[in-house]
């Protein structure tokens, strides 16, 4: 593997998400990363992707150097053949360059501006940062995809799946801010790959991009969705046609214990943070249906996984 | 031990005393944290405690990450129940069972609010991650206590003292700004284990809460109880009865050399940071009175006994 | 080596350059840091320092422990005698004397005021660090000097040198913010111990102190400086005489390739970040001229080399 992008990155998908729970299961340190540096270069707060990557980092025995972008170091320019006469200190041709001197393997946490769709779409931050650093790039999240957590989504569902095939609704579910389309791209993509029963929810205003929906059932009746579910994954997002905005609230969205009870004693996934009683019930979270802490306990197995693909890549190379 | 938080966490705090003051005399190193990692969670800014709980899990072979709550992280809901339609992003439900996973150890340090002294004195931010998290948890100081000054004190108390039973005035003096009375509080809580000669000298409107006050000797006239000191332990607080404000500055309390000389050859002591000629003078923090320096010295040595002990029941369990 | 601010500091400072070229070359890693504590003060943003220091220590074992002042510590004072009222919670005095007990080498970035020469001139701030601590200080740039990077670009030099005695321009670029004089003072110090042959293209108005001006050939028309040129430094600086301001902005000073036509093919450097078509032309950055990249990596093995030192002295002693 010589990035980790998106899952199109990844040869053989189901095999990372088996490697990595055998990982989880082994408790698996590893000298395999001595010697080596990962960067993990934030460029806005994170608490489970800082905290697990570092883990699965220092589980490999590699050192691991974190920085936050704006408070630690210079604003980034990522336009070609500017005058850089404006905010930015840096262009992100020395930039890349230069990091890719100092690390063995560069974690990169960018995030959608929800204003220029075409930009978050064309994931230009992060094309800027593979195409000038010439180390392997690892994406932390970016404007439109978040693969490690669709890798940990993954490893959660084979963990708790009942039968082969088990029925997925994604759900779309309220939120106070507009956030990014990125988990949700993400996980369509890699649930993509599997031949689950797998459908979507959402209010005819949170259409997501047709790239991502195509071919896939979607309904906006979220009760209907729900009936029979095994796994509700609960996620809100922005609005992708006008992009960005919060177009009405749907407060009867919520994920309910009521709403619950039309699934087959479904499990609910959330990728955290989750705001209570907002996007999902206290009753819900609070029950052992939930699966969200597991989710993020897979983080690090899934960074673990990921990592020692790209060490056993860039060592034969 | 389970965890440390306070003075009654410790089934025998001179025990932990001697423990750290040998860990200091031996530079002791060890490997007995291999593989297990210590969370650091800070709400507000640290030097010494960051730098010495670091420096005392690195002696002991942990791995360590430390986060910057509020830069770094969403900001963490601690009411039960609410509907998180407000500014925090995740409740501490998740954000402590999610902790729990990624780390062997926490640290956390809070801040007093100086408000609302029932909130404070509840400690319930330490609660609430005592509550959901499932590892030991480990004071970095908190609203109204801070435990690793205190032990650290004590060696240095050990370490200096002439006699059996030295007598030690806790004296309040002046400050620009409203502090917590955690260290106050916190001292108190540990003196009261030994058979010390101890008293607390502070102005009327000083009087520190009746539950740490309870049994001590205090005095409003600051000469009166400084006679015959062998510790002049020096520190500024807040009113407690009118909570948190400045009612006074009292310039007269600031510690003089001309003060000092009431003492037995006293020795000056001070968690630092401190605020030079506002609480002490510089002449008596550049005299050989002052251990100062050796208090902070001595944080290491403290946080390196506490994670020892932790190590050590929690390999036990 | 004692401390490392200037190249006085250095008994041989062309050694020095030859030993990091060494380690550079043998991708050496150690164990003599083991056990040791590197502690780096940052009081403003930074990344090829942060980054490279950070990765010379951990090449030689050693523990990192990094402190972003502001942000994560309290402000801290510097003047002697002060009664500490204001807004710094912590004097330079109890600071220094405190991280000398928990680092065994601590490096200091500080920066230029560019507002009261005298104070920058007189490097305050790292004296005051140098008179309060007892560990080897290191320098991470300074008001007026950042000799880490001077050994880099030594140690740049001599890996591209064609001749023995090459012809070295530093000339003055134009810039959008007043910056420090620091990279400039310290690549003249430097050069001074070679016998290359050194001269200066500035406009009158950004005249340098003549303390490092002293005896090195001046040009005001940067073409004429620029003829047969083997290494063009380029580098922007604010007024020394009318301190920290920017006279005029002479854009025709950008380095351009016609400008660089005028060399002996010579080669490009900078010691980054460089705003891209206002200091120097993208033609240029992006030719094969351009030996900034090199620079950049450099500063791993001239901090190793630097470390190297003070720990084999701190050990004899």
């Amino acid at each position: 593997m010589q990035q980790f992008t998106c899952v199109q990155d990844v040869s053989s998908p189901m095999e990372l998400v088996r490697s990595a729970l055998s990982l989880k299961r082994q408790k698996f340190h590893s000298s395999m990363g001595e010697g080596k540096t990962l960067g993990l270069l934030f460029f806005n707060p994170s608490l489970r992707t800082r905290i697990s990557t570092q883990k699965a980092a220092k589980n490999l025995g590699m050192d691991v150097l974190t920085i936050n972008c704006h408070s630690e170091t210079w604003a980034i320019e990522m336009e070609d053949g500017v005058v850089m006469s404006g905010n930015s200190v840096e262009h992100i041709k020395e930039a890349g360059q230069v990091l890719s001197q100092y690390f063995d393997v560069i974690g990169i946490r960018t995030f959608a501006s929800l204003t220029d769709r075409q930009q978050d779409y064309s994931e230009s931050i992060l094309h800027q940062f593979i195409e000038n650093t010439s180390i392997p790039v690892v994406s932390l999240e970016t404007a439109t995809l978040h693969p490690l957590q669709s890798l940990a989504d993954l490893m959660t569902i084979e963990e708790h799946k009942l039968q082969a095939k088990p029925r997925i609704v994604l759900t779309w579910a309220p939120h106070v801010n507009p956030l990014s389309q990125a988990v949700a791209n993400s996980l369509i993509d890699w649930i993509k790959i599997t031949d689950f029963d797998f459908v979507i929810a959402r209010p005819d205003k949170y259409r997501l991009s047709e790239f991502y929906e195509d071919r896939i059932p979607t309904f906006t009746d979220q009760d209907k969705a729900l009936t029979a579910a095994d796994f509700v994954y609960v996620k809100n997002w922005s609005s992708y046609e006008n992009y960005g905005s919060i177009e009405s609230k749907f407060p009867n969205w919520t994920v309910t214990a009521q709403k619950m009870n039309l699934t087959n004693s479904g499990k609910v996934m959330h990728c955290l943070p989750v705001r209570r009683n907002v996007v999902i019930t206290d009753e819900v979270l609070d029950s052992s249906a939930s699966l969200v802490i597991e989710q993020s306990n897979n983080r690090t197995y899934a960074a673990q996984a990921v990592l020692m693909e790209i060490l056993r890549s860039s060592s034969n190379s």
